[in-house]
């Protein structure tokens, strides 16, 4: 007889099944509780173990992997519960969700209010959804596109379900870059300009997901990143501004669930972007934020009046989430700096930092505009007075020893790896450079083995305008194994539009 | 170093992994392959062997389940590939997919022209496309419903993907209904008219899949249904029709996959219920078709409206696609017959062809209304004489005796079984029935084990209208278990409103 009260419980096995988030529990076939329940393969399961529970797909496998009456589970199921080996586990069908209605309302044309948003929110964020209902919201919040109601609600609904950080200061910087130009890394650069200028800065950044290089990875070949919150909180005592890894804080969980969905989709509208940026922004506790928006046919944001939307969306629902912010639109036309990969961007970073002749004044020039902007946002310069303010503290090497003083303090500084194989491309012809594709050459630059290679990557020894003889090197390719290598000058060579040169 | 042209080969290994459609690889953690092309877990991935490809999952396993240079399949995978153990697979970065842009356009609001329409549908056939596709394809075409034009792009593109029959008629007629309503098993009987009075209805159906039985469930405890296609041709060709699985011949591929997705998103529109029903019966080589659409309000069609807008569209796709249909809107308020579940609709089906006395009146009428539509459709019959020409067909036992010969030449006719454990409901006080919800009576046969339980379901013992006395049986639960027996039982409990009984 089925028991009707209590599902009943089976054994938890570690299957080490790597499948990034997804929750998978494999059941053996003629598994009694699967029978008995009316589980059969690919449904969407309730695991609960210990107070904490997860949705899993569960599968049926007849190979002896695993004894009936046991639950061999993937590692992100594993993790999501703090499972040992043997645990007891309950298998339910999942709850009905409630908040799927309100899909269904937003696909037949009806707007959300701040309820069903935060309803959907907290679903997602629960990890509820499968990629069919994630795809759905996604897709009818972009053939009918958020209206500003929408994202605010959005927004907000989106800080309320993770973490909210605070830091005991009544102006909190940040800064974020909208993105798609490669070498743009201006973070440390303005961290350690508006840390020196007596501000408090807690950045913390991500990895690179589609790009060759995201902070976090530039600055992990300067010093250790993965800092929990009561390192950070340390560091940023003591320093004012930190440069950290922000995985290890849980910000936003349903923005990290929806991004992944957007990206398999390929679709990213302004509404989502907006919701997704100032998210993380209002749960890392800041209050003052610079946009940085590179505009150019590479870029991510194309046009003037695609970034004039942007803007606008960005400092309206800031506003209405409390939050001070200034878009700065900025060029986009090509890379920014010498390199495009973890380390060879840090030593670009760092040469600007020292003041060195070789450092780039392209990367200098951006950092300073939006440091300045920090500065005049924040009360700390007079308008105007701000870009001027952030390159007499990059001058006087104020910026260069709060940024060994932050490093230092979380966990050493260290010197950026170099690449072990590399090769130049050459001009094919003399003429000027009138083309640099920012999408092919961040692909190369991936191909080359960044960012987990951390010394890969491009190396640019021209720019835009530049007149070039023949023969001279355009780039050079820097790899950690000549296979890698291979595979990255065969594909400069089949995109020779990377860097175009008119005779 | 990488080989930058023949991808890597990998052995095929059956894990006996039940995933329902989903394909799944399992490759060790440490696999060279995966390294060196760039595998991660959960990527897509193309696998090929033999000519065949699909796209599948792929994950990482580091138990030992399957050894470096071991690929482990799903048997979803495994059968699509038609392997042995051992075999070589290759296993590639998928292609990307050119329909996607389509898709994302569809999505900005543009409509798709024949030839964006078949590039989507030709990758879905193919299960090119993730459930995050899927899912985004089927919300753009809801959020902005697909019209007249697109439907009929759809229809034509369901159809030019998959197998087409034919069977050498001018006419070949077909029915089908607008799901929803238990125990409307009027197939079985239609069949029998219409090929007694010498038309051609080779008959193709479906199993239940969210119902507690389908016609090919019902049809399977009288006879064998799982005909290839070299059997149904002789049947055909013998009796003029047969009543067989349409599973064993691939008709409409997409329509299986989109289905699916439909289902889990629980969206509905009228465009994709048109092209799926009419892909389906042109692929099934039908020229002449009679479409049932059972109106009321627990039926799937809930108003005269609806119904209108659900008939001018099956009708102008239709004539588009060059096949001749009616629409016959029928009534959806209660169940029809006295059986729900695959042997107690079987029962009902044989009472109407035997002319018993205790046949339900209701189900016979519809049947013979449907074969009436279909002879006058398909010109045997002046318009108005149909259903009186149907009714003889089954009075004077032609109908019977082809019933009998069509299941003797599939394979010889069976008694349906009958259940082991079975408790009525009874009545709670005296009074008139006032409403039976078509809902909440299936859920209760499929708890009671239909269809997988072939003799289990729910025996009707009223219909709307009657008088009851208090204690008189309402209905009858039919179980193979007492397990499920007790857990239907329960359900009926808490849910009085299945049958109102108004004092």
């Amino acid at each position: 007889m089925t028991n009707l009260t209590a599902p009943p419980t089976v054994r938890a096995r570690r299957l080490k099944l790597l499948t990034q988030h997804d929750a998978i529990v494999l059941m053996h076939e003629d598994c009694a509780v699967c029978r008995s329940e009316g589980h059969a393969p690919r449904a969407q399961v309730m695991l609960s173990a210990g107070g904490r529970e997860v949705m899993a797909t569960l599968y049926q496998i007849g190979n002896g992997l695993v004894a009936p009456g046991e639950a061999g589970l993937s590692e992100a199921a594993w993790q999501r519960l703090g499972l040992d080996d043997g645990d007891e586990i309950l298998i339910r069908h999942p709850p009905a969700l409630e908040s799927l209605s309100n899909v269904r309302r937003r696909i037949h044309g009806r707007r959300l209010d701040a309820g069903a948003m935060t309803g959907i929110v907290r679903d997602v964020a629960a990890g509820r959804y499968t990629d069919v209902h994630l795809s759905a919201f996604l897709t009818a919040c972009s053939a009918l596109p958020l209206d500003a109601e929408e994202v605010i609600h959005l927004t907000r609904a989106m800080v309320d379900v993770g973490e909210r950080l605070e830091w005991g200061a009544d102006v909190v910087v940040d800064k974020h870059s909208v993105g798609g130009l490669p070498g743009n890394r201006t973070t440390p650069l303005v961290v350690a300009i508006v840390a020196a200028q007596g501000l408090v800065i807690p950045k913390t950044s991500s990895r690179a997901i589609t790009s060759p290089a995201g902070t976090a990875d530039t600055m992990e070949t300067l010093t250790n990143v993965a800092l929990d919150l009561p390192l950070m909180r340390r560091v940023v005592e003591q320093e004012g501004g930190c440069l950290a890894w922000g995985g290890a804080v849980q910000l936003s969980p349903a923005d990290d669930v929806l991004i992944r969905i957007e990206r398999v989709l390929d679709i990213d509208t302004v509404g989502q972007l907006v919701a997704s940026v100032l998210s993380k922004k209002i749960a890392a506790g800041s209050t003052h934020v610079v946009l940085d928006i590179p505009v150019g046919p590479t870029a991510k944001v194309r046009s003037d009046d695609e970034a004039a939307t942007v803007s606008a969306s960005l400092t309206a629902v800031a506003e209405a989430c409390g939050l001070k912010v200034v878009c700065l639109q900025t060029d986009g036309g090509q890379p920014v700096g010498r390199g495009i990969g973890p380390a060879l961007e840090a030593r670009d970073v760092l040469a600007v930092l020292q003041g060195a002749p070789e450092a780039p004044a392209d990367l200098r020039r951006r950092a300073c505009r939006i440091a300045g902007a920090a500065l005049e946002l924040a009360g700390r310069c007079e308008p105007g007075q701000g870009t001027a303010a952030a390159e007499e503290t990059l001058r006087d090497g104020r910026a260069w020893r709060k940024f060994v003083a932050i490093c230092e303090a979380q966990g050493g500084l260290k010197t950026p790896p170099r690449s072990t194989v590399s090769r130049p491309l050459l001009a094919r012809h003399a003429g000027r450079v009138s083309g640099v594709n920012n999408r092919t050459l961040a692909r190369l630059a991936k191909l080359a083995g960044a960012p987990d290679d951390k010394a890969a990557g491009v190396e640019l020894h021209v720019r835009l305008g530049d007149e070039v003889a023949a023969g001279e090197p355009l780039l050079t390719v820097h790899a950690e194994a000549p296979g890698e290598l291979a595979y990255a000058l065969d594909y400069a060579g089949a995109n020779p539009e990377m860097i175009s040169v008119e005779a």
